[in-house]
């Protein structure tokens, strides 16, 4: 079954609104095993919406249209729909007095351009729409099933689900369904990762593998289709495995995992309480930890120390340690021995460098993370492109995932 | 001028992510005046790709395609657009270079798959992507220019700014120029900024108004048409100036003034440095605050007391302020003072609160933010709804926006 969606509406082109209806019903339809290939949107301009419908019943078998069937002049998706399918439009007496019926309930006086909502291409259903006024519609024209549903979200969502996908699933006679399993990894660019994999990529299309980048993490996507989802679980169990195993120790998590998640997940395993120190991230380390609920569990506080005098003064740096350089391995390792002692805490994260755009004792971009545990302490120096925030997002995440590996055991050093 | 943009990749069709960039786009054209008629989406598939490409050619002045430029296999954008257009493929030796010694200079080895992105259809120009490795492309195809652009957001709109916008201005011989001045507001709802600028908003075509909404902040838009851009400003002056005396002291800036930069500037001014102390938002304000670039003029550190043992002992709170309770404003006055004692500085943000989902000493969602200085120090509590993030995110806007009255003398108990 191939469906494709067409979100009708100018606002979507003029971009006043995000077209979340077609990510929400993109999901639905890969979870219930459907096919994709195509989204449209197009304007409120008959011309233009007629060529968009066309051009999805040539090659759909279910074509599920959001938005334009409003009371307004400027809603013509049951024209389009006349125009595209060759059909007259009809008029529904009886939805016309549940429609007045509907507002006499609500003790108002109907604007007559609601009849508007009564009008159906010949040969369409009127869909019930609990949560407003302009029922969706269903026609099947020449074995393409042609779906008008509201663009309010609320409203599209329940017309969806209780209208639209059953009758997709009725046609479609067998339910196959769509499994993906997500695998997070951080600290391998989105080429290496693509390298190690590119064997796994090659071989399928069921399970598929894809590869998604966003703010330097990446994520390997396994995608299988089956008769049912233990099916396509037991068809993806062993893929997963193996980029797994290829990929550790850069993997972190799974699906809706992130990487402050699983940190305190394996503190609180280990019975460590969590501190931060941190100058040039600046508290994004603690907020990224803090963003957690339920946070309080291993995570105790955090000291940011953003000129030397802070250093001293809150951490203990000594000026010893002040005289070795400011942005160093060796301060970045007196920071987290601080943190540990002045919070006291078992396990602290430390970060000092130079986020940029301007040089500070170190090039832009020179960034030092450091983790102590009571079992060791280690730092690592990353040199970092892009922007300001960009280099503190990225050392932010490093320093997540580098406490992760150091509370797991995995030093980097050794 | 008419602008068609085509994202492309699975994950957009699978509802894994949100289309934001075809919004972002379209408002830029709308912006710049251009028509806007479709928007398409199509998966990583060479074949639907050259037909949703030579479909947009088409019918459009000008494409840009979003997404599908990256290193890996499932990225065939310049396949797709050497398809559609019946052009060969070539590689750019230069560009091979520069991507060698971009990874040399970060002491990383290069995946040979990064070189997919020096090839190139035949007659396409290159353009820079100076926040990624995947440069973006400008192709004149009879007639038709044909851009691609990362699908990563961040690359995408400077590409967009810098590369793309100019040179379909340039196609269409813009003569008359577009101005616009966002005038930035926090404290008041949407609502609450319509109504008081309403007749402003129906008065006028040129300069027209548009408000914004976005995490919470309202904007107000004038944008002005005219012949140079010195005319297009004496048209907005005088709406700028009577929207900024009705909706002061929620105004805090124009354009891209952040609050946390006009707070810095304005503690720059006044010759004090300021530290903050969190609890509830856990490094989130510190965080927005050392996101500006030359911060260190004015902020010296923070600490984030997670639990009440760290607020004792790091800001000095007494059992007796304790017991007053952990979310009260007796406390976050406390905490706000302590922090200016223990971090040396003149000028101290506090917040304490319970952003949830769980209440603790207080309904999820009570929030608890307070300013000392050395004139005066005042708290404000807030009751916001909505999920974790969105509480803290608030809670963070509403300390620096507090904190910004402040440092100004404009107390808000007064």
């Amino acid at each position: 079954m191939i469906v494709e969606v067409v979100a009708v509406g100018t606002e979507l082109l003029l971009g006043q609104i995000v077209n979340g209806n077609a990510a929400h019903i993109g999901a639905a339809l890969a979870q219930s095993g459907f096919d994709a290939n195509h989204q449209q949107v197009v304007g409120d301009n008959l011309g233009r919406l007629e060529s968009a419908l066309r051009l999805a019943i040539s090659r759909s078998d279910a074509v599920i249209i959001t938005g334009g069937i409003g009371p307004t002049q400027d809603d013509m998706t049951r024209e389009g729909i006349c125009a595209a399918t060759g059909r007259d439009m009809r008029f529904s007496d009886e939805y016309a007095v549940a429609l007045r019926t509907r507002f006499a309930d609500l003790g108002r006086e109907m604007p007559e351009s609601n009849l508007r909502q009564a009008e159906y291409p010949d040969g369409a259903e009127l869909l019930p729409n609990p949560k407003g006024t302009a029922p969706g519609l269903v026609l099947d024209h020449e074995g393409t099933l042609i779906f008008a549903v509201p663009g309010v979200p609320r409203e599209m969502e329940q017309l969806l689900a209780e209208q639209v996908l059953p009758r997709i699933r009725a046609k479609a006679g067998v339910e196959r369904v769509l499994r993906s399993r997500v695998i997070r990894t951080w600290g391998r660019g989105e080429a290496a990762v693509g390298e190690l994999c590119d064997d796994l990529y090659r071989q399928g299309t069921n399970p598929s593998i894809a590869f998604l980048a966003s703010d330097g993490e990446i994520k390997v996507r396994i995608t299988a289709s089956a008769g049912s989802l233990a099916e396509a679980d037991r068809l993806i169990a062993p893929i997963e495995a193996e980029v797994v195993s290829r990929l550790a120790p850069a993997v972190f998590g799974f699906d809706d995992d992130s990487i402050e998640s699983i940190l305190l997940g394996l503190l609180v395993g280990r019975g460590w309480t969590l501190g931060t120190a941190e100058s040039a991230t600046g508290g994004m380390v603690a907020s990224r930890i803090t963003s957690v609920s339920g946070a309080s569990a291993a995570y105790r506080g955090s000291i940011v120390a953003y000129d030397v005098d802070e250093k001293r003064r809150l951490l203990g740096i000594t000026d010893t340690e002040v005289e070795s350089g400011v942005v160093s391995e060796a301060m970045a390792l007196a920071m987290a021995q601080g943190a540990r002692e002045h919070l006291g805490v078992d396990v602290a994260i430390s970060v000092t460098g130079a986020a940029g755009p301007d040089a500070h004792d170190a090039p832009a971009g020179t960034m030092i993370v450091a983790v102590a545990t009571p079992e060791d302490a280690q730092a690592r120096t990353l040199r970092l492109p892009g922007d300001r925030e960009r280099v503190r997002t990225y050392t932010a995440t490093s320093a997540l995932h580098l406490a992760r590996l150091a509370v797991s055991g995995v030093w980097w050093d050794r």
